[in-house]
């Protein structure tokens, strides 16, 4: 292949995916500076709790580590129909995954190259038909591989977790610069593990900080949407596969999430 | 300069660094997956809980987020004496960070060799006089950096800090793997965060995951020689500069500090 051929074989791609997914009108990818955050799990439930009212697709960004079927305790495969990749529904979500190709997990050693071409894939050729919302897992970090699946998506919303730990807000703000940079319209944070309420008598425990995050978002000009409790039931039962919003509604984990959701719903009005 | 003179000056350096901290009979390494484990907090507690019987110095070997002396709330400035570097005494505790270099902070973004370079002359010309325990914080992760600092230190003991979290406890292996390919004699997990016990009614609360650490030690044969609850006095109160061990030593978060130094005693026999 020659330079002019690369060229033209990297605007059909990105050709491809803006036919693909172009007419999804809420593209929303999920950011968090580094793992350990909570990142996926809060995906799974805004993603969930969309679902409710709406027709929401996750793509699993994350190839190294694809943690949204494992989180939700599901196996599945990528089945092809008329050279179309077909996702696996579960409960009314409909999943794109690594985890979904991999007969062999051993097998699969992706180079940051091949990793973001993997995704350009499932972006261009999944059928997406009659989604509403397309929401996006992307790899902890700002490196060049969450750069690249976030120019790929050209998303009109940005969802950053964080933790209100020190370390963890640093993170954020590189994902915040990383997103504005990228002119994404509606760029949200999101905070998670706020506090905890003791199981046993209800108190209300200041974990790692009350007011850092939303200082960082005063700081950044971003608003804080929510503030998530880090419920221990909920988070027991996620072990097990297990959806709080779906499980819980009525806990404030998803009464949270619910607030989120409204202000995503809105963002893209 | 020419590759041999290179060479030549490389075995200066490290031969300067063996003839100033040879003879301190502990050298101990702190390793952290990623941050936000609470690396720097133990560190500190560990280093004031020797020091109740020992003479103790703290290397803080992350030149881009020197937080020693940030968490321990003091300033100072490293000043020569005798062409050797006095470190800064804090209530027993010697410490030696590129903090108390800093004076313009925004000028300071040094490279990784150069911030290599830097431990190593830290190393190679604190006067580390009489010290017993000179426990290097490292910078989290187990890259470049981290490596060549190991190397210089040639420690006897490598602490691993980790939370029960999935994803720190991947990247505790990592820093196991580092430890044990080092030849790092005496090599040991400990897990921070284990539990909570509620303010309020005393509860004990399982954050993240019971056994985890435990699971991790037994498939890497490393032993966990320590658990420490998150209690959020002592972590409210560090932010303001305070040491546990020392505030509080009837606490359960101090018993725990307490036995890991008495493990740190043992491996040092």
């Amino acid at each position: 292949m020659n330079t002019q051929e690369f060229y033209t074989n990297m605007k059909t791609e990105q050709d491809k995916i803006k036919e693909n997914i172009g007419s999804i009108k809420n593209r929303v990818v999920v950011f968090s500076g580094k793992g350990g955050v909570g990142k996926t799990m809060i995906t799974i439930n805004i993603a969930y709790e969309l679902a409710k009212k709406n027709s929401v697709a996750i793509i699993d960004c994350d190839i190294t580590a694809p943690n949204i079927p494992k989180m939700l305790n599901i196996k599945g495969e990528l089945k092809i129909k008329d050279k179309r990749i077909l996702p696996v529904e579960h409960k009314g979500v409909r999943i794109v995954s690594s985890a979904f190709m991999a007969k062999d997990k051993d097998a699969i050693i992706w180079r940051g190259p091949l990793r973001s071409k993997l995704i350009n894939q499932l972006l261009s050729d999944t059928n997406f038909e009659s989604t509403e919302y397309l929401i996006a897992d992307l790899p902890p970090g700002t490196g060049d591989e969450v750069l690249t699946i976030t120019q790929s998506m050209k998303p009109n919303i940005a969802l950053i977790i964080t933790t209100p730990q020190e370390v963890s807000l640093g993170d954020a703000k590189r994902a915040i610069s990383m997103a504005k940079s990228m002119g994404i319209k509606n760029i949200y944070l999101i905070e998670n593990m706020s506090y905890l309420k003791c199981p046993k008598c209800g108190e209300k425990i200041d974990l790692f900080g009350e007011g850092n995050t939303k200082k960082l978002g005063e700081e950044m000009g971003i608003e804080v949407i929510g503030q998530i409790p880090l419920d221990i039931e909920i988070r027991k039962e996620s072990d097990e596969g297990k959806v709080g919003v779906t499980e819980h509604p009525e806990k404030e984990f998803s009464r949270e999430i619910g607030k989120i959701v409204e202000k995503i719903n809105g963002a893209s009005q």
